[in-house]
Formats: structure tokens, C-alpha cells, sequence
């Protein structure tokens, strides 16, 4: 028996609709041995950056598979629907930047298609639901081994739309970063890796940048967990996808800085 | 080998307690080869209409199935527990209206039974979670092809209670309609079916019924999709389910108009 | 065939982030065979007492099963990482209280062990994201057959870290209790079991402990369901987890008290 075929499910769909499970639907009657993993449907509306972000720092965790995603505030004007190959995984949705961040983190893209063949879309293929009709198809079929190249002509990948590299800045006595994502417990992670962070040392400084006359900034302490400060207390570490992130001991530092992904903070020798 | 079972559930219990698991968890121990697609536990609490249209336009996108429902403000009343068979699946939940329009997207009820038979029941009754103790265990006993009968007697189907049918009323420039769902996105999805907007010009004027002095009215595109009109802009369109929605490219409709399901729209030649 | 091996997840983790979903890619790559039951993943950050509650009154609904549970508020700390057999079950989290309650559920701890075994945990150890590089990994490695006592030193089920015991206090006319939990719907669940219900005649009254100026108590009814009470009036009965709850045909039980899980309740003849 060949060995299951994985599919991962990541949207901006919400969860007190029937959208997720019309696709899940879509997914078993075309593939009824794949499962499927669902990555979030939790996305905010037409955040492209969040989705790339949080389908980038999941796939490396999850089995070879098929990830089809789906941030799409562009559904049903001309920007392509396309399936790139990377590493071990195949990757399935818009070309609006949503999955080439996904793509290096499997080992770069390696080929790349546009999805216009008509025996793979679903019978119906509405304007605004191409999850439905477009993209759960094409990946029910891509887990069940269908080749890549049957689902439409090849694309350049130098041609594949990209969001803009967040900023990261390098300074003498420290880096000013932006904000990636802010996670369910509040914590603030930077674009900045690891390595930014590590020569610093353990007396920090955080602030908001520009600065205001609200942002004086806060002493926090590079350390490893959270428990590293006191309660209530700033902690600068390198969080579990290997990105620098600010964390309150037992609160929220996203509430801490008012901050949003987009803004920046600078971190630096306190 | 037999194809897989399949069994869907739709409820109004939330995702922060341990129902929506304690119902997956009866399916397993029943029915541990069976598949469970989650259509939504987030059917606002005791929402029998919602439950009823979120089921209906989900079914025809899942694989032929037993699909559970509990929306059930009247559990532990003298209210009936139901299944009914509709084309090639099988619907199993309170008889309150919440199967009955899913049964017709299946292609109708073919048979109706009162879920009385105590064999089939959990070892447990309790008198507020039916899902737990009376529908997940009848619908694992449906899933392994017990037969429909054997649930409990036979049902008329014209004793099966029915919601009012939502308000619908064509005009000689357009029609006016009640609003059947709201979705994520903020899309508000209107009891008409596309056919009532098909012979409306492309410049539109949609009003909330009955007018108030705020009531004035805005122009609409009849459009594909969204980006049919400019950002901001509202568009007319069919949705994925084929019903008339009114939509904001880039922006949620609901809150323009301030409508919740139950309310009307007016849409005519602008 | 072996029969499936489930697993069973409970966290704080939320449903917008990636982080459920790179435990189920790590069980998937690990123990592909099994399949996972989500208990649920909104348990409020942080707190043990609510994942505990939940926990403990889904266990004994599911299969047999590998329970995998995560609300670690000292994640990183010194605390220790543990695995538990219980009846026909088995626990896996941190020794902080979380696994107690569903232990007993299950029959009992009949055995417990320290995570310590390296060749079991994930190739990469971060500080603060111990559901995907312990727990999982030793679940999945469980539920495959691996024997509990290869995953480390054992226990002294003694030593295990307890939550502290819930209030329950019988009087001559009624009983006073803690709120153990709050539902989607705002039932209101004590900890006092249904015997202490029992006894009680159908008149009620039902006040908020310590009673302040604002907290004359109502009237309830002691009833089976909530449609016994007229719409709006209090109900208490014996939930579907065998505990009594306080609850409103048609309403919220915890907003007409204000109360929270901690607070009290006293339930008396009326």
C-alpha cells in the first residue's frame, strides 16, 4: 500500500461557515485515502503576509504533502492559480505571494505551473470560491500522484508575485526588526533570526520605532523562556520557529507595545 | 475493502468545551473506520435557521455521508429525534427544521424514522446532551450500513416539523428579499436564487425593507465578483451557493447595511 | 490489523496560529497510522484548571486512547515533563496538575514516568514549544506500542504536582460550591456531584457566595432539562458530566450571576 497521501489546509475561510468543509468534502470525494491537516482557517481576512507567515513556519513540521492555501482577496480577476514544487511538498493556491515563503522553507521552488487545465477543476467553477472549485481539486489530484505538469503550462518562476521583504536593519549595538506575526498569547515576533540576538547580551533594551513620546522603550532581559523574567517582566529570545520574538513572563507584549505586524521594534544593549 | 464512511456533523457547541470531542469520540468507539468531517460547531447557540442553511449548502460538496446536526434549543422536550434518508445520504438530528433543507439539496426525504429504538441509543441518556447519547451513536450505527429502519418506526414525512419559508417577492424592477445568512467575510447572502437578478441591468440600487430615514439606499454593480466594482464599491453577484449577494470589494456588506439575518434587502435597476 | 491507535489533543494553543498544526504534522510524521480527536484548543491561556476540568469530562468518552494535553504556563522551567497510565489510557503533559483529573477518570494512575529519554524527543529542542518537541513525539511514539517505561525513570505518583481541591460544602439545606466551568452556551457547572442535588425539592434558590448587597439570590427550578423552567427562568439539574449546573431556558446562566469559574455558588431550598 502506498503510503498516505498528506494534504494541508490553510485559510483565511473563518470557521462558523461551511467553506472549510466544503473543500474538506471536495478533498474525499476526489481523494478518499489522502487526510487532511489543517494549518488555520484563522487567517485575517485577506492578510496574504500573516497566511505566508504562518503556512512557512508550519510546513517544516508537517509530513511530505500537498499544502493547498488560500488567502485570495484577488478571487476571480486575472492573477494566476498556480502549484509550485519545493523539497517534498507540493504547494497549491493564488499567485499573490501566499506560498513562496512555504516554498523556501521546503528547499526553494523547483517547478512551477499554472492551474488552466479544465479536467482538473471541478464541474462547477464559481467567481468567488475557487478553494471549492479550483484549488482543492487540483490537490486532491496531486496527492493522489497526478503529475504536476498535467496541471497546466509551466510558469517562470522569476514571473511569481512576491510580497515584500519585511525590514530588518542591523545596527552596532543592536537591530531594529518588524513585526511578523503577534501569536494567540501575545507574543511579538521579529523578521529578525536568531543570529541577530545571540552577541547580545543579557540587559536589553526595547522600543518602538520611530519613536514617540510614548515610546521611551523597556528594559528587557535576553534570556531562553519565559520564566526567565520576573512576572510581568520583558523577555527577548529566540522563539520556536528560530525568529527573535518579545514575550511578557504571563501576559501579552503585543498589548505591552500596542503593536501590529507591519511596526517595528529595535532591540538593542540596555 | 467496503468505501470508506463517511459522517459529517454540523452543531452549535461551540469549540472551547469537550461536546464537539465527546461526539467524536462515541463515532470512534462505534464506528472507528468511519471519517468525520466537521461542517461548523459555530452555528450561533440555538440558531435552528442558521444550522439549517450553513447544513444545506454544504452537503452537496461532501461525499455521500450520514450527516449529524444538533441545533437543538428543545433538547430533552417531547420534541422527536430523527433521521431521514435524501438521495445518497442520510440525515440524523432533532426534528425542528434543521435537516429539511439539506435533505432537499440531497434531492428530497425518501424516508423519515423516529429515533426510539433503545439498542441503538449510548449506555448513558442524559437529558441535555443528545448529540452524545443519541445521535453520534444512531449515526455510527448508519455509517457501518445498519439499516434506516431498524432506528425506529417510520415517520410521515408531512409531520416533520418545517421552518417558515424566508421571504422572497419579485417586483417588477427587481425584488425584494430576506437576508438568509451572513458570512465571514461579511458578505450577506439573500434568500433569492440567481435567477431573480439574471435580468437586472449592470447599474443597481439596493435598500434596506422597510425603509427608514437612513434607509436611503447606495448603488451597486451587477457583477462577477468582487473586484467587479472599485474598492469600497458594492457589488451584486451569485454566489458560490447560487443565491444573490451583496458584497463591498474589500470591505463587509453587513456592516454597510447593518442587516442580520431576518432583515430585507431591496435590490432594483439603479 | 492492529486497531487504530487514537490520540487524543488538548491545549491553550488557539485556532490562528500554526502551532496545533505542527503537533499534528509531528504526529503524522512520526505514528502515521494514528488518528488524532481534537479535545479542544481554547482553553484560556495558561489556564490548567480549565484544561484539567475539560479533560477530565471528555476522557471518558473517547477510545482508548494516547492523551496529549498542553497547557504549560512553566514550559521551559524546571517543572517536569510526564507520561501517565490510567484504565485503558494514557496521559501525556506537564507535572503541573493538567492530567490528574482525566487520571481519575480513567481508573487511576497505575503508573507514571519522567520524559527524560532523548532518543524520544524531537531532533530539535526549543525552550518554549514543548507540544511539538516532547509531547508529541513521545504520544506518537506511544501510541505505536513503545512501552511507557522506555520513555523515562519512573514516578512517584505522590509526587505528582495536584491542583488544589475545588470547594464543596453540604448544609443542612442545600450545599455551597465553586464554579469548575462556564459553557459555550453560559451554563454554569458546579463542582458538587448530583447527589448533593438530589435530596433538594423542586423549589430552589439559588446565591451568589460570599452574598453581597447585589446577590439576593433567585428562585430556581430543580428540573431534568432546561425547558422544565419557564423562558428565562433558572434551572439547576445534573449535567450531562454528572455534576450540578445552573443554567437559563433560552439564556445564560453566567451573565444573570456575573459569576466565573472560582467564584460560589449556594443552592438551597427556596
Amino acid at each position: 500500500m502506498a503510503p498516505t497521501p498528506w494534504i494541508s489546509f490553510t485559510t483565511d475561510y473563518g470557521l462558523a461557515d461551511g467553506f472549510v468543509a466544503a473543500c474538506h468534502g471536495t478533498l474525499a470525494r476526489l481523494a478518499p485515502t489522502a487526510r487532511v491537516i489543517d494549518v488555520t482557517h484563522l487567517v485575517p481576512p485577506g492578510d496574504v503576509r500573516r497566511g505566508a507567515a504562518v503556512l512557512a513556519q508550519t510546513v517544516p513540521y508537517l509530513p511530505a504533502a500537498v499544502h493547498v492555501a488560500v488567502v485570495d482577496p484577488g478571487v476571480g480577476t486575472a492573477r494566476r492559480a498556480i502549484a509550485l514544487a519545493a523539497g517534498d511538498g507540493l504547494l497549491v493556491g493564488p499567485d499573490n505571494g501566499l506560498l513562496l515563503d512555504a516554498a523556501v522553507a521546503l528547499g526553494g521552488v523547483s517547478a512551477a505551473v499554472e492551474l488552466t487545465n479544465p479536467d482538473w477543476l471541478g464541474t462547477q467553477l464559481s467567481a468567488t470560491f475557487h478553494g471549492r472549485d479550483i484549488f482543492a481539486p487540483v490537490a486532491a489530484r496531486l496527492a493522489l500522484g497526478a503529475p504536476l505538469a498535467d496541471a497546466g503550462p509551466a510558469v517562470e518562476p522569476g514571473t511569481l508575485v512576491r510580497l515584500p521583504t519585511p525590514l530588518v536593519h542591523a545596527e552596532p549595538d543592536g537591530f531594529t526588526a518588524e513585526v511578523l506575526t503577534v501569536d494567540h498569547f501575545g507574543n511579538v515576533q521579529l523578521a529578525a533570526t536568531g543570529a541577530l540576538l545571540e552577541p547580545l547580551p543579557q540587559a536589553l533594551w526595547v522600543t518602538q520605532r520611530p519613536a514617540g513620546p510614548d515610546h521611551v522603550g523597556a528594559p528587557a532581559v535576553h534570556a531562553r523562556t519565559f520564566d526567565d523574567a520576573p512576572p510581568g517582566g520583558l523577555v527577548v529570545h529566540v522563539d520556536s520557529a528560530g525568529l527573535v520574538a518579545v514575550a511578557v513572563n504571563g501576559g501579552r507584549a503585543a498589548d505591552r507595545f500596542g503593536v501590529v505586524p507591519g511596526d517595528q521594534l529595535r532591540v538593542t544593549a540596555g
